[in-house]
């Protein structure tokens, strides 16, 4: 098959490779109908996060599945799949408390001996804890939707739920990559009446308005956590979404928050500096987050995707076949696209 | 008047001052019956914090209303009051969403221009908003109770509340000093029914047995943890109580949290990296506290201490006479005693 692989940084190369064959009594091979690049598989292709040459890239996808072991019971050959950003068996004390990205045997695609999700087929450890399967084959116009369910969409809810938003909420959202925007959708989603998005890119300002963003602030640090609160009484907002994971970025969420406020925080952390504590602990701030519990959250976002209610698609603004995984790896890197759905 | 004074680090005095004044209409004077020393009173002690020579010590006292101004409306002279370690005009956004430490025009006694605790008088700005009024005299015997809840009683219960301790909970609190003691307490009031106290001296955790603890565990660090998992099925416990404030405290009560939990934080933070930040986010655990919101606190303990339902007063382990407040440090700074109380 072929397959999208890091050869170095910024070096991505689509290859032959071998087909992925059942291993355990509880896998699946998915045959890939569509995958993408998230913004967290750049810090491989910029070199930041060490990774081995000819690595497989990409853990989002959606696909069909090819074949079963004989201990999965709850997928069956041909069924349409999604899958999330790492697999959970689905059985262990933190999947059966939702956290399914802490799961006892979980890992992530790509990671050393694993297929990516940006290739042909992929084999799925743990299936039947991991897919989520639909009992009828989607319409293809809802693939990229349905796609979003992988990790962005999920992720964006995860952080709208640490941070606590409800009907009605005044809500922060620092970070317009796509699961900033997802951040505004999922907010929307429960109910936030006033949403106060962070941008400064015209193309992006438009989906986070189209997702249901009231305010845009295009500032950032200080100048942001100033509009923020000239928005907010001055006071800044009882719920904030972090969704890049910078120093400044962390900094801003905090700062944007309301005294006894929260913040959601899915950026993965790449800090230097430990102030953001002692600026929770001096503004009497909760911050809760990480990587989403994406599996725990697909079959409640997946009924309003399949229902019309939720189209988180508009984050998609470049699609390519995977043969040009690179131009789509260049394409995010230098901001051209939001994100870019690939096709196998 | 006589107030007790840090003229340099390790260097103590009770000495001559003004009598304080009613500045403003809203102020009132309290005349001291009981102050106490605070494991935080040691941080300028120490030379941690720089203080300037003759500042004021102390943040916790009970005492009787001498002199109200003609704005306090809800205290008369005579009336015993309990002081939070800071004051809150009551009136602003934090402090009507119960923030109190948040208080746009609140401050902390000792601090330049402010009569400290440890003293005999002391002024009391904004003292509707700021004293909690009883409506008897009280039992002299309540006073080193009642005395607790003008910051550690109350302090270990936002750590609780910030840890989300429910009726059967699991808890670990981590640090044995009075605020950590009080957080057994506190997690024992909510209903938890095992709490795990990380303690190695004995006359603690002969406290926090009295307090409700079910298990002590006299390993720091990461021995600390691998016993805290020992305890709860490998997992971790879902609400732990940060009573410290080091780099190695908070790192411990983060992993020793489940995933999915939740650790409170009462320490204030002293930290030289922010790795913290990546355990929370790798872990799924949830951070919250900072200052206790102690005056908002106050009415709902007060009425269990006056029905003898709650006695935090073990945590004094030495009662001295003001004139003694530099023996009362030296006792704290050698953990000879876990909390001094002193009578002017």
């Amino acid at each position: 098959m072929r397959a999208a692989s890091l050869m170095a940084p910024r070096h991505v190369v689509v290859q032959d490779v071998p087909d992925p064959v059942l291993l355990d009594a509880t896998d699946a091979i998915v045959e890939v109908v569509a995958s993408c690049v998230c913004g967290s598989d750049l810090w491989p292709y910029r070199g930041i996060h060490d990774t081995a040459p000819g690595q497989r890239l990409g853990h989002e996808f959606v696909g069909h599945v090819l074949a079963v072991g004989d201990a999965v019971s709850t997928l069956h050959v041909g069924q349409f799949v999604i899958a999330p950003f790492s697999w959970s068996d689905g059985t262990c004390p933190a999947c059966r408390d939702g956290v399914t990205i802490g799961c006892e045997n979980g890992g992530f695609w790509g990671q050393s001996g694993s297929d990516g999700g940006q290739g042909q087929l992929v084999r799925v450890p743990f299936a039947d804890g991991t897919l989520v399967g639909l009992a009828d084959e989607p319409d293809p116009a809802l693939v990229p939707a349905l796609l979003t369910l992988s990790d962005v969409m999920p992720t964006g809810h995860h952080a709208a739920v640490c941070a606590d938003v409800q009907p009605g909420s005044t809500v922060v959202v620092v970070g317009d990559g796509a699961v900033g925007l997802c951040g505004v959708l999922a907010a929307h989603r429960l109910g936030a009446e006033r949403i106060i998005a962070l941008s400064r890119h015209a193309p992006r300002q438009a989906v986070a308005r189209a997702f249901g963003a009231t305010d845009i602030i295009a500032e950032r640090g200080r100048d942001a956590v100033r509009a923020v609160r000239d928005l907010t009484d001055g006071l800044g907002a009882p719920h904030v979404l972090e969704c890049v994971g910078s120093q400044e970025s962390l900094e801003t969420a905090i700062h944007c928050a309301r005294r006894g406020g929260s913040v959601g925080f899915v950026g993965v952390p790449h800090l230097d500096d430990p102030k953001p504590i002692a600026d929770l602990f001096g503004r009497s701030v909760g911050l809760r987050g990480g990587g989403a519990w994406v599996r725990s959250y697909i079959p409640e976002l997946l009924l309003d995707v399949l229902a019309g209610r939720l189209d988180p698609s508009p984050v998609f603004d470049l699609e390519l076949p995977l043969e040009d995984a690179a131009e789509a790896y260049a394409a995010m890197d230098e901001r051209r696209a939001i994100k870019v759905l690939l096709r196998p």
